[in-house]
């Protein structure tokens, strides 16, 4: 570094669009046909070294140019901010931008401003962890755990968890970490996957890819509910001959239920032993979550990806709420936020066991749930991070599964990096891919 | 009508935003400089009738541009659609709009893309009003109970309220409904004013704005608290001396504290009696507003204008969190989710003290709160609509207030058709206010 302070000089955004819809994949109850996409930012600098921070909100299509729109009016919080202040702590701007008051009251903390602000701090996380030559599991669980809590934002859950708490876990955390380091990098992180349970798949493709999932060394598969009871018994019925009873599985309602139903619904394919049942009703509704976890146990009640931040999780920890915490690497706002979730479950003892899938979210996630075992867990003990093998070829540095666990990835960064390929293929409405396709459909007419 | 289906044919969207901020009108703990902006639509038909569906989201300032681009997005499910229909079931569409799954993904249910919903479904309403020729209070007062129910999304909410309470609720209603017509249009609805309480004012013009408030005929005045305790404590002592006791003063937070700061602070102010503390917390912390509420009585706790939708608002009467419900017109999905509410809280016995205020949000709310005195509850006692008296001249029909109430509003709608001129001087940045003063920035530089 010279004496001159180098800055952010460009924030580009892209609206990239994959047409996920034509193939049924990642169908469900309540998205029939979605085409996984992704609002993506890159952030410039003028050092000189090449590194940019890749960051992304994944959408499943419509609406993404909205969230294109709202990564862009975070612009003048970036511009000209000094890169080596922005890297040494994140977390300042984190608060820069959920302190925007003119923005927050789009939120506050929800929805399409808050994802926004999500992607433009997973972007910075990504530059900063680039610049310091490591994966970002890596820099978070050797970071000093006083520089971790000033990335946390306390407010509105400090009545649940306090800074002082969250130094005491991650100073505990440290005891055994060069031994676990060893272990993840020789054995890497479980994995499950969702990929033989869509609701548009055929029960034949359901029995080949559970066995296959199986055979690819996954101990844990899921399958989409909730639209037909009768064929959840049988499409439950044929994964469990397909993968017999040493294997878990997980159900998946998408939030499709009212509270009732979803005890009756999951109390009736319990003869199937379902491992847990995630988002059994919306995602708001902490009370309800409570009682459904009441009404069927033992089966588990999982929910996350939707969860819009911090604050929902600590009620949906008070009020015992959950089995298994699902994280989302962008939904909340960020890093700097993923990591109170994670303290906050450490706190309450619940395991972390993220939603995956979609565009890159498996690139993400990862390194989330590397640095909680390493530096908060400790163990990785019914701690799985969903896998779908969806769209990994688009990104740099995608991620590696052997024998159903993902590889601790070693590339520097937040593996965030989408080819410039395919970036320029599938901008919606004018990359390649799009344009084609759209022409053709003016053809056709 | 004729045998041909009239169609709307247009969805005009305006960025409309006014330089508030300059006055420090509208300044509290968390907004210190809000300019009142409307994302403002305009549902057009071929009736030939000249009458059209105005609509809004309301917002702060910047970011308005992104509430515009989400409603949009919504364009595509109402060009063509049948008028007659539309106003026949509103609901129908405000299904359609919370059912488009890929838009869904932004939400669910809430922040930017949920009020894009509302600004769509309010407007409806408005054009269903103007052509009953009835103010909308009016014609959901005499609207068919039945009617009325099918109107009402009850997912998420039906453990808590089903579609057979709430009939028995309005058909309860109906008994006295012309006694209370008669009243309400002799009295009004009882107001408070925010008007004395805003932070950025001096003691002088809080002292002089109370006394002129009781003068006005307010029984209830609010103030903006949560900067500092010590200003807090000052403003609070002058207001109480220039209302006397007789006179409640509720104090609003702005979710500026965690939970044990905003039991604490709030009762520091105990010794001037405020009457209701509003948003002492994070509007997502059903939770902590339950525990505030058992920390601060008998202050009362409020809160409701952040919140996102009908599934928070029933786990906060499910918690015993509220004493008074705050409604706010244009942050949910519409009438339709605000019927929800309604019936979720006569259900609960909470009474309904709208927010308002902003741009147009008086306009607004009126109509619902006068729905609920003639409908639901029966009652004025304990309830006031918010009164500010910023930007009703922008408004075609604008507020009336006669003694500290609101006058019923006799104009066919929702009151929410701002004028043409006010549209066109403050569309932003090409209106004829924004261009002269962008300009003379250019030149002041």
């Amino acid at each position: 570094m010279t004496a001159h302070a180098h800055r952010i000089i460009a924030v580009d955004t892209y609206d990239i669009r994959f047409p996920t819809s034509r193939e049924l994949d990642g169908s469900d109850a309540m998205n029939p046909d979605p085409d996984y996409s992704a609002a993506y930012v890159v952030l410039r600098t003028d050092v000189g070294d090449g590194l940019e921070g890749h960051g992304f909100t994944f959408t499943i299509g419509r609406g993404n140019d909205i969230q294109v729109a709202a990564i862009d009016a975070l612009r003048p919080h970036l511009l000209g901010r000094s890169v080596q202040e922005l890297c040494a702590d994140p977390g300042s701007l984190n608060r820069d931008l959920i302190g925007d008051s003119q923005l927050r009251w789009l939120g506050p903390e929800k929805g399409v401003m808050h994802m926004a602000i999500g992607a433009v701090v997973n972007a910075v996380w990504d530059l900063t962890a680039k610049q310091a030559g490591q994966p970002l599991w890596r820099l978070l669980a050797h970071a000093e755990p006083e520089w971790l809590v000033s990335q946390v934002d306390f407010r509105y859950i400090a009545d649940a968890f306090t800074p002082e708490e969250a130094l005491a876990l991650l100073h505990a955390g440290r005891h055994g970490l060069a031994e676990r380091e060893t272990l993840l990098l020789e054995r890497g992180y479980p994995g499950y996957t969702t990929s033989p349970g869509w609701l548009g798949y055929s029960d034949e493709k359901l029995t080949w890819l559970a066995q296959q999932a199986v055979a690819d060394g996954f101990t844990q598969i899921k399958l989409k509910v909730g639209a037909d009871l009768a064929d959840d018994l049988r499409r439950l019925r044929n994964a469990r001959a397909a993968v017999g009873d040493g294997v878990r599985i997980a159900v998946d309602a998408n939030q499709r239920w009212n509270v009732g139903e979803a005890i009756d619904w999951t109390n009736a394919l319990a003869e199937y032993s379902p491992h847990w049942i995630e988002e059994p009703t919306s995602p708001d509704d902490i009370l309800g979550h409570a009682a459904v976890r009441k009404g069927v146990a033992p089966v588990k009640v999982a929910t996350g990806e939707h969860v819009q931040n911090r604050i929902v999780f600590k009620q949906l920890l008070q009020a015992d709420a959950l089995d298994v915490l699902q994280i989302d690497a962008a939904r909340v706002g960020g890093v700097n936020e993923n990591l109170a979730i994670l303290l906050l479950a450490a706190k309450f003892g619940v395991p972390v066991c993220p939603h995956a899938g979609g565009v890159g979210l498996c690139e993400l996630v990862q390194h989330l749930s590397m640095f909680d075992y390493l530096a908060l867990s400790g163990t990785t003990e019914d701690r799985v991070i969903e896998y779908v093998d969806h769209l990994h070829e688009h990104f740099a540095a995608p991620v590696e599964i052997r024998d159903g666990h993902y590889a601790a990835p070693l590339t520097p960064g937040f593996s965030a990096t989408m080819h410039a390929g395919s970036i320029s293929s599938f901008r919606y409405p004018d990359g390649a891919f799009w344009a084609a396709d759209l022409a053709g459909a003016e053809d056709a007419l």
